[in-house]
């Protein structure tokens, strides 16, 4: 029998914490953090204004040696070890796949996908295709892929290898548990450790930002309203102050 | 006066029958034949939903050498090659180009487009682009392309050189007259002697997979519904005699 | 103080009579004048339907150098060149990036975008990314980017470097104050010295392209209808003199 | 029994007069003609040093398809097309192989090349690969080629398809019969027509570029000696004077 | 401490069996036998004319993540893992490392390849770079690499990850203790299980190939040179009569 | 009359002290003091063995716009920009070429090369192609590239737009005047403020190398010998004073 390693997973409220802020923030933060490269890049949102958080549950495609990939793959679905990253997948999970880019392998089709979205996955980013968007899009999955292909995942030059081991997903190394914060900008790979401070960071809200973008639209000094300027504080505190529900 | 062949169609009821078939069961039919690389990799759909099945006409574009494609191509417009393609478009016929993967010239504009709508083309296959997408968008033509220029194909360093010869288009060798079908997820050639037992294998309609799906939406193990394991064929027969319609 | 040269913007009526061409033709027209590459190659419409014609400001970045691009840039934002780009802005002007195509490297989000639409910019090419996505659709500009990152500019490899100087963008050699015309094929660099020959190859309305259109539409001869063989030039006439509102 | 077309070959005296050109005088004056692009860009010389001057004898590499490539190929070697670009060559012939720029298949080995040497071949130009370097370079051939490869032109993804067919070759379009020169700037096509005019171009020999080359040599300012200024002609006229040998 | 998994070595006649055989040859036998990539493609030989068989010690590099290579790699050396799959070289071992295919990252230095070297290794396959060049290649050692950087591997992009795991190296899987054939065609991987059948095919010698190649390198018909035409067999057996030392 | 801008060189001891130092120690050392990309990627090296140190004169090349880049460059040489950057060239001076990458473009033939080295150029390094291999190399020069072409600069893509201005070059931003030291590993820029420390870091002789190297090539344990652990420095102490010429 395949046996597959689980993963650890951050507590709900972190997850819920983080569901606030999207890609754009979480990856400035890291970067002034000193962690330079956490988008992943490649795959891109093929169902675009989703957004989601979850922790990484990934799956290693390698290259296709036909001594290690043998007819047994075939009749006896269990030895298909892409398989074994769905069983894994529970509530709000993310399935992360390094399939090394290529265009000629679908990872996932219809039926596998229906199952992932049963189980309550949060969606999937793959470097590399799914098949069967014809049907895979009645699903209304949240997917970052490289694009989509009729053909099976070991037509080609691929083969399905390990399940929960540390990947390179789009020049990012994802570490089975890892957050993965995924929206239009493209996915992020946010490690549990860092996930507190970043949350912090974020909770800094720059209150004068909704008074600043306001002044911007209609013209206003990019110098003196952004970041907002000593100078025009009272014009924001003024501002603040009329605004319907507040207390002054 | 330039001459251009022909081709041979498949008949109507191939044609026919596949339609019902996506590119997806077809890719992976023809995987389990042998057929590594149907798939036309680089073209997507620019008409998202569209699906097409018809035979290939094909048109190959050369490197431009200036000592070839002289003025007469511009003065006399029977010289210039990919109008003649577009001379041979019975209804349902798809128009394969290869236009060498180049993103700098447009293959065909708007007029000639608005023809080959006329003469009842199902649709292309671009390996590069078209040009004129403000308007050209207007006929709702099913495109597979690498996307949109607005430069002419001979401005830079395209030159039409064949019409209807074997062409490599996204890394797949294309013969006049072969089956082309196109949907979401990419365009799969098909040869016409392959056809039937494609066709022949799609029919063995997996009836259970409309149960399957619905169990494994529900979240139901991936193991006992997909592929069907024997031990749920029982429930499988019961929730199909419990359908609305049927004999049991 | 950061001083950067501001730019000589062609007069509006060259603007207006330009916003009735399309790239397409202007593309065509420059290739038959004998500027072969006016296309800028890479970046793509993300804002479907939308077109633009104004001058070109236009930003340099260059691969980062730690020793070059300092601390400081964080701590006064007036040293950071991009917003200085901004400040040039007037009415209908198009701002032009050279990002080297690079994937990782947000040129600009939200506030700065609000800001360019406060002042009334027309759009925006970008030979690389924008970041905050999410965010930044919901000023409907119109952009011709590659893509989308979460990441911010100097996060990875680049640096802002210069502005109003000649750039490459996509292929492309943009001097300051360049005509751009982008719309959904692409973005096409119009030189202001070739412009009123442009204009004036336009005006020459081939009028019997609508009554082709149609008859292509239907079906007729490519060879006799595109172009209007002379032939047919009496059907022509006698369908515009028939058309309601015709003199004739 | 498979035919193959063969070629024409131009005059011997034709090929002797380009044998005292290069391939930058070549390419340059192409260019000067109006041929921008007659360089195979991929192919570099194996065997630096080696200069040939000869007729295209091509072959035509296709993406394989299992359909169209079966096993009488393996079994009949006369099915096997890339023998046949061999049996036609002759005394001074050069193979031009369009192998698609693929660095997993090997197009020739060993003793078909010891063949190709045997039957006086110039030399061969491959957007591609041979295999058994080891063996191969015995025979010391003067090859222009993308790189080496261990495994055999049909193992991964190629075919052969045709021979003596136009090809294009490093995005150079080849007719059979075009004169190849290369050298180690790499690989020009010559189209017979042009070569007269070429040849006749190079003839103007700038009798003052030994004299300038060693003036410039000598650090001399390039403004006046290349190329040789009106007023530098008395000095290089001295000087020619003065050389043994010279009738002054 | 660091630990990091040994490897099982296939015996010594093995390795000095395949010695004999080139890897053009293993490379065919093996594409004989189902196996269609068994080329490194990517490193190339940088001592030309050297020849390697030796079991595959693996080096993993993975994307850097900033939060995951700290400090204290550079205070304790023993921690940098590059080190660690250098301790298990024995003689005759292979260094097989994965570094991604990167330019700008150098793996090993002078000082590594020193201990490399007296460790009895028997050469480096590298898709990546090695750095210092001019004093490596005192070393005289067999080297497949994609060139070289002045840059260490930290440097840039990459961080040591894992040692003596399956990995891929220029689009083939490598697993710890798989043979590495490599020449001047490139390295081949040759899994231990095949060996002893690649080896029997290799035993059959075609004895009739050094007359053919003489024949051929004459100017005699393939057809009947090679394969040897059984009509030839005659003219074969003759020869080889004919030859001193032999006992006809 | 063009008029282009020169340089400030480094103080000649500076360039002397550097003289004794690699690409590979340079490259090191900028990288532990935050600078992590000094290496110009892509040009290397096609005199191996040759190892130089000079300031950095630059030359731009820009995507060739017909319009901007007209007859009279032809005409009137003095108004090819190219050369203009030799003019600048004092003894011992380097010129750096963004050629962007293009490899069907020759920056330089024989001519202009042949001035280069009689103004006591030190070498040339150009992201892109010279032309004229088989004469150039007589010259033996010290040579960065990507390669050679047949054809002229302005055939093709490229125009000469500015010298001596910032470029970049192989992903590094340079700076006229900034210090290149160049050798088999490539092609390092050095800004020049930063010289004194890389110079003094590079002073620190590891004294011990010599012996750790001697030793490691005895196979010696890597953990003791490199760096060399303080257990072993009697050791070797006791071998330094044991030397010839030492003073123990």
């Amino acid at each position: 029998m395949t046996h597959t390693p689980g993963i650890s997973r951050p507590p709900k409220d972190m997850i819920e914490a983080l569901q606030e802020i999207g890609a754009a923030t979480i990856a400035g933060t890291l970067g002034h953090m000193g962690i330079s490269h956490p988008h992943i890049v490649g795959p891109v949102s093929w169902n675009k204004g989703k957004s989601i958080v979850g922790p990484a549950l990934t799956l290693q495609f390698m290259p296709k040696r036909e001594d290690l990939y043998g007819e047994g793959e075939y009749t006896d679905p269990e030895k298909q070890l892409h398989r074994h990253v769905l069983y894994h997948v529970q509530e709000g999970d993310v399935v992360v796949v390094d399939a090394r880019g290529d265009m000629t392998s679908g990872v996932f089709g219809d039926m596998m996908s229906t199952y992932f979205k049963g189980r309550g996955g949060a969606g999937m980013v793959v470097d590399g295709c799914l098949r069967d968007y014809p049907n895979l899009k009645k699903l209304d999955l949240p997917l970052w892929l490289r694009g989509w292909t009729p053909a099976f995942h070991t037509q080609t030059g691929l083969m399905p290898f390990a399940v929960n081991v540390p990947i390179a997903c789009g020049g990012v190394t994802v570490i089975p548990g890892d957050i993965i914060v995924a929206d239009d900008d493209g996915a992020v790979v946010l490690p549990v450790a860092l996930a507190p401070k970043v949350i912090e960071t974020a909770k800094v809200h720059h209150e004068w930002e909704d008074f600043s973008r306001m002044k911007l639209l209609q013209g206003a000094p990019l110098q003196r309203y952004y970041p907002l300027h000593q100078d025009a504080f009272p014009e924001y505190e003024a501002w603040k102050a009329g605004r319907p529900g507040s207390s002054g």
